[in-house]
């Protein structure tokens, strides 16, 4: 499993008339905080983009928990818990300062051929950065 | 079951550099036309707010088709299938001119207490809105 | 002059939690208005790419008098007082159903070339549907 | 003088299709600059809130020099010239990684009272907080 931490304060124009977070933003937070863990690993969007590469959204599916506020520090935990074939799945959950749980979420993108704009496998120069921290995770698993 | 239609067109500022609508646009828009179907049946927000009750969302499901994109012409249909009683439920269908399928989505609200903050049964103001549509579409139904 | 109307009112994820409209949606709103406008004489952001031109915003300026609500009526009234030739500037006024001023501003974009991403003149397709309601106009103000 | 440095990284969604930062994105940016400002002074919106104070925008003023891209390293520079009266105004650069200037603007607030919504003289304890910073930049400018 590939896990990694982001933190975020939501701007003014973020949330809404009831002090709320706009229920849709956590959506675009939960996008950075992918982006930035895959940063992480070498594949930020413009490594991706000079493979020809580009990972649109096919699903996303939230929970909501307790409303997030202006300025209040969120951090996002991020988890890879395999590694992709065609699908590439995240989960996503977003806590307060002293840890309550704001959303949880799950989402899958796929690999697309930027000039085809067809769908295609997970590509080799995505498994090679990937897959060595996969199985540094399982060795520490299992001791 | 109610139906409601909602048309929109995607603002440039909602269209990413894949020259697609942004994903969690998508979920704005559907709120728009949850917003649209209330206001037909006398349930804006203001009247909701005047009577001391938000709807906050507590989930969203979505499942992404095709792409939409800049300034095309989309129909959103929206559909309540079951009278709320603590949960509202909503799905929605996101279709291009064509009809192509672009998404679709669904979604749990909440009736809260603007005071209390607290969660409530469908209040009576509401049911009272809703019940007679739902008996009419059950009777078209039989016949 | 070429003048124009475009209504919108305001969704719940760009109202700020002071129960404005968040100052930048403006910005936004007004852009609406002018594809909107040069929608109406045939020049709406698909033709203007085919003709390989796009139109960056490279000033805006706004004077905000009353804010504006969610859900109100807003009317944008759009104004361009002069051909463009380099510089294409517009005039937006933002005004509520009773016809109160929200804001007014003044914006100028410029032709570019989409490949080169140069800045070029006012193209000849563009000048030959904007001039003859230039024209008309005159006539008109002249009686 | 009372400046400031932030940095922002431009997100997925606040990119154009022309793979530009969209132009009314800036202003939510520096936005977001005037905050952390502030917050620095011991004037969060927290802060003001519970003073009974809100600073709604009352003027923007942006000129645009070169396009931001998506994921760049941006920094905005705030500058607080005079202290403020009635009006508290700010002016912001954006520039890139290089020191390119991307956008310079100036904006201006008022201080409203949130219970009245009027506009109100700049309040004693924001005096108190900015006033000691401009009399330290007096005397090292004179020295």
């Amino acid at each position: 499993m590939i896990e990694s931490i982001y933190q975020i304060r939501p701007r003014y124009d973020e949330v809404d008339q009831m002090g709320y977070v706009y229920h849709a933003n956590h959506i675009s937070y939960c996008h950075q905080a992918r982006t930035e863990l895959l940063r992480t690993y070498g594949l930020n969007d413009k490594v991706l983009e000079a493979n020809g590469i580009m990972l649109p959204v096919i699903s996303f599916d939230i929970k909501y928990k307790t409303p997030a506020q202006y300025d209040e520090l969120l951090t996002i935990t991020t988890r890879i818990k395999e590694l992709p074939k065609v699908r590439f799945s995240f989960e996503f959950e977003i806590r307060k300062e002293q840890g309550q749980l704001v959303s949880h979420s799950h989402s899958e993108v796929v690999f697309v051929d930027l000039k085809t704009r067809k769908p295609m496998l997970a590509p080799g120069f995505v498994m090679q950065k990937l897959k060595p921290i996969f199985q540094e995770s399982m060795i520490s698993t299992e001791v």
